[in-house]
């Protein structure tokens, strides 16, 4: 039987939120055996930008990685975010290691054309993280991967964490959570009462043509039915109730 | 016999000079076998904090490590400098993993009295560095420390590549370098002919007693020497040119 492996994705955010921070490390704690930790960017990385001058560069309509903000997000996302969780898992008894996609080559990815350095995943390095995980050490990862030619590139954390669990699949029994500021998928994102406690595809599919469900929790809900297609096990739910939320599940 | 282990330490200014971080990578891409990277601050931190309005606190003419100057030290240290040599180094077909002495607990710190969030080394996981080093994997570690009670310590780069090397010293063979912008230890810093090849313990004391050896040479060549007498072998030298500069021998 393949040993169980949980890897949980949570805001950037969080690391500001004293009651965000004590309620993930609650739950991450809590979770039993091999463990990863996938961090986004979040409002430090805005603020220091807008500290220093630097405006959002959109060209058009989509959100540019430029030098200067690949700089911030190396900064905030594989310094202060990432070190911060790190030593905070440290100090809760977790044996954490904080990486970017570089460290190890542990993801490579390839220039996303006309976002600037940002980029989409080609391969995971699953040897070395199992080296890691056998080691007992909790992998710590920032939404930061490189090109294998001396280049950062910024990418998005949904998706690191639905290719670690897609790479990891085949040597552990993975569940993947996404993990956000409400309490999982909901009807009406006004109201928490109108939870999904489980999302089909095709559910997913109607709610998204109708509208029910839109902005950032669609490309949410896409990484979790991709990964639930090669069967892994999926949540999408808050920090502070990771066996909660919505368990979306392939048709 | 057991296996050659080098240490090299350079400033974390070699990221913003392209021909020091040019000279730095072909040099320790050069070394054969073991190695690990230890990198210092830089002007980076100085100009963020700069840019950010923040000043350095200076009480009784020490430097002083408030929750302000942490927070840059870990995005620039442990974030812009530690991944861009990382990254670097990837790019230059050399397997490293960028590191604070947080991550994988790798090293834990006191409270230095009196100088803030800084720490005085208390404790080398070298069990965990060597399951590093033995993946194939080439450490490169930021000024950085924990407490092991999730507080982040600003950490001196040269005090932390002498405790690495003390603690390796068992299973390797360590060669520690101290590189910096001048070739070795100068008997007049402004002239590169006058060059000391090889520096005992008598000839340093000496030295530093009659100022010829003054400034921050003074704890670089005190550093170098506690590792001399814990049989290290150690150089200072410039990254361009590892294997020249200045021996230290103890007496």
């Amino acid at each position: 039987m393949r040993p169980s492996l949980h890897i949980v994705k949570a805001g950037g955010h969080v690391i500001e939120d004293p009651a965000a921070l004590q309620g993930l490390l609650a739950g991450f704690s809590a979770l039993a055996g091999r463990k990863i930790l996938v961090h986004g960017g979040g409002p430090a990385a805005t603020r220091l930008a807008a500290a220093l001058g630097l405006e959002t560069r959109l060209v058009s309509g989509r959100r540019i990685t430029d030098a200067p903000t690949l700089r911030i997000a190396t900064m905030v996302y594989g310094g202060l975010i990432n070190k911060t969780l790190t030593v905070a898992l440290q100090g809760a008894g977790i044996d954490a290691v904080g990486l970017t996609g570089a460290d190890a080559d542990l993801i490579r990815s390839d220039l996303k054309p006309g976002f600037g350095f940002a980029g989409t995943i080609r391969e995971v390095r699953a040897d070395r993280l199992a080296t890691l995980l056998e080691a007992g050490l909790v992998p710590v990862l920032a939404p930061l991967t490189h090109d294998g030619r001396g280049q950062l590139l910024n990418t998005n954390a949904d998706g690191i964490a639905a290719a670690l669990a897609t790479a990891l699949a085949d040597r552990y029994a993975v569940t993947l959570r996404y993990c956000f500021e409400q309490p999982g998928v909901l009807r009406d994102p006004a109201d928490p009462s109108t939870l999904i406690p489980v999302l089909t595809a095709y559910e997913a599919a109607r709610l998204i043509a109708d509208g029910t469900l839109s902005g950032g929790m669609v490309p949410k809900v896409e990484n979790a039915l991709d990964a639930a297609a090669r069967g892994i096990r999926v949540r999408i739910t808050s920090a502070a109730a990771l066996d909660g939320g919505t368990l979306i599940q392939p048709d």
